[in-house]
């Protein structure tokens, strides 16, 4: 099948973009695939498949290569005397900014392309964790308790230590710490401040089991990975979040009865149906007590977590069959019409 | 000052946008302005000033105007030989989806163009009810109780009668229905799911005091409008909301305490806070038992309200000099660099 792969985006995930997209070229091998790039100044390009290695766009290589424009049903290679159109369907993978916080979904939305990827609402849903937690209380999904801080604010913290303080609106653990004592926390504010003006602050669970699901909706049925639990660490820094970003090797399935699996898959249904169609996405959770909490959406997770699917082409393929299209109203001039009648005009 | 009045849209609010944008030539004279319409089928035209009445757009004229399209900073006119670059603020004044849906929001956000408006996310809660109550039931502002129900749902209503039914994403009136009974309530819903496949549902209050008041923050402070006390009618139907977005005339303030308005204010302020900066937005309440509810945010008012203002071209000046940019992180090739440099490439 036929597909864009569109990566990079101006977001400070845009490496681990390019490494997400570099992954897919490999496990997507047979698929007709294009690859275009956003560059930090929101150009796009169309890299041939042989580019598509780190050090084109660290040297600045790509940017010989040719430019396309956003048009109405697809992207436009223009050249002296002919212009060429990709109509494929886009596979959404700019993590981050741009990618994961509602731009390119309403881009490729106002242009008429069909994309695999979240809406602009599932992406301003799950982009800021403020705003994922306003979602989940609404549904009923379980989530640890939470505060907030903004930049100018200096409210005492009513959570007790060891606490986990997060940027409100970054994946890939970029600016996170798990702070164990008072004395750590201004640091920890200041370097998530870095990141975003608005901070989320949560109880650090330790010795909590965690899991990680992915799955996506189409003709008419959810399609689940295997749940995953992921590797223990205190919790990912960048550099081994990059090489996660990087994972092609199918993993195990994580021991658990079938009966925590369908809890799992249920609660994922919740967070995803009407919301989040059209996307394949990875939810990632904490058990506690026997409770389901949900911890994070990643509505595009790396590599679009390939390594938990059994067949990962024919999930991609399928999801591709069964995309959403935003409605477009038909406009009418019949008020205007009925006006001006009545004028006599 | 220089304003690029963009309007139209691919929506239900299609005609309303266009009669917003001619009312607001009239009361921005002076302004240096240009007009920018949006086709049902997303195409961009440039409207001289002099072509701006309904019927320009009704009889199809307006497809003879030259073209525009969206680039880096701003809307471009190509010809033969030459472009043209319009760098103006924008003024977004399309009504419905498209415009208050957070398409357009992310658009010139991508293409770093500044403009007076709700930005994607503050689009996201506005424009969906659902996600207003969501908003709202986080931050602490009091809303009525509600009931949902999707196109697919049959599920029964534990509200008493009579209700208000109204499409979840749709502004202007349309597709809502007053209930007093449940005989009449499967055509209400029909109506409402005619433009929408979920509808919000919320007991109708008879009898309680109304209050809109319109505002923005601009220079380190909040600016309001009066407070109006809106005619009463059970609502107001399409038609009359139609003649209502072409309003012009300065309307008198309601007649309430002083405390009333600060407390009205003070819920403005609560609902526009770290959410819709750069944007003129009209608050639509209700007080009962002396507690003001918020019921709608208008985060695109018709003819942006300025019937509610006291000078009303000031306030548009003062906003379009306090307008949020969207950050965009430095993207640097830090990890791929030294990833790179460890194997010696």
């Amino acid at each position: 099948m036929k597909l864009s792969i569109l990566f990079g985006g101006a977001s400070f995930e845009h490496e681990i973009s390019i490494v997400s997209a570099i992954t897919l070229k490999e496990k997507l091998q047979g698929f007709d695939l294009n690859f275009i790039f956003c560059d930090s100044d929101h150009t796009f390009y169309l890299i041939d498949a042989s580019a598509m290695k780190a050090t084109t766009f660290s040297k600045g290589n790509h940017k010989k290569m040719p430019l396309l424009t956003l048009s109405n049903g697809g992207f436009v290679q223009k050249s002296m005397f002919s212009s060429v159109e990709h109509k494929n369907v886009v596979l959404n993978l700019i993590h981050g900014a741009d990618g994961e916080d509602g731009t390119i979904a309403a881009l490729l939305d106002f242009y008429n392309i069909k994309y695999i990827g979240p809406r602009t609402d599932a992406s301003v849903f799950s982009y800021d964790k403020r705003y994922t937690k306003y979602f989940c209380e609404a549904r009923g999904i379980k989530t640890l308790k939470y505060e907030t801080q903004h930049t100018n604010e200096h409210k005492n913290l009513s959570l007790e230590y060891p606490i986990i303080v997060k940027p409100a609106s970054l994946g890939s653990s970029i600016g996170v710490s798990i702070v164990k004592e008072e004395s750590e926390l201004d640091y920890a504010l200041d370097t998530a401040f870095e990141y975003d003006s608005n901070v989320l602050i949560e109880p650090f669970m330790e010795g909590v089991k965690e899991y990680n699901l992915a799955g996506f909706y189409a003709d008419g049925a959810f399609h689940f990975s295997i749940v995953e639990e992921p590797q223990k660490e205190e919790f990912l820094d960048f550099e081994k979040k990059y090489m996660d970003f990087s994972r092609v090797e199918q993993v195990l399935k994580a021991d658990i009865s079938d009966e925590l699996r369908v809890k799992l898959e249920a609660t994922f249904e919740k967070v995803y149906t009407g919301m989040f169609e059209g996307a394949l996405i990875r939810c990632d959770f904490f058990v506690i007590n026997n409770h389901v909490y949900l911890n994070e959406i990643n509505p595009i997770p790396g590599s679009m977590a390939n390594y938990l699917f059994q067949d990962f082409k024919s999930s991609i393929e399928l999801l591709s069959l069964s995309l959403p299209i935003k409605q477009k109203p038909k406009v009418t001039y019949d008020y205007i019409h009925s006006i001006s009648s009545a004028k006599g005009k």
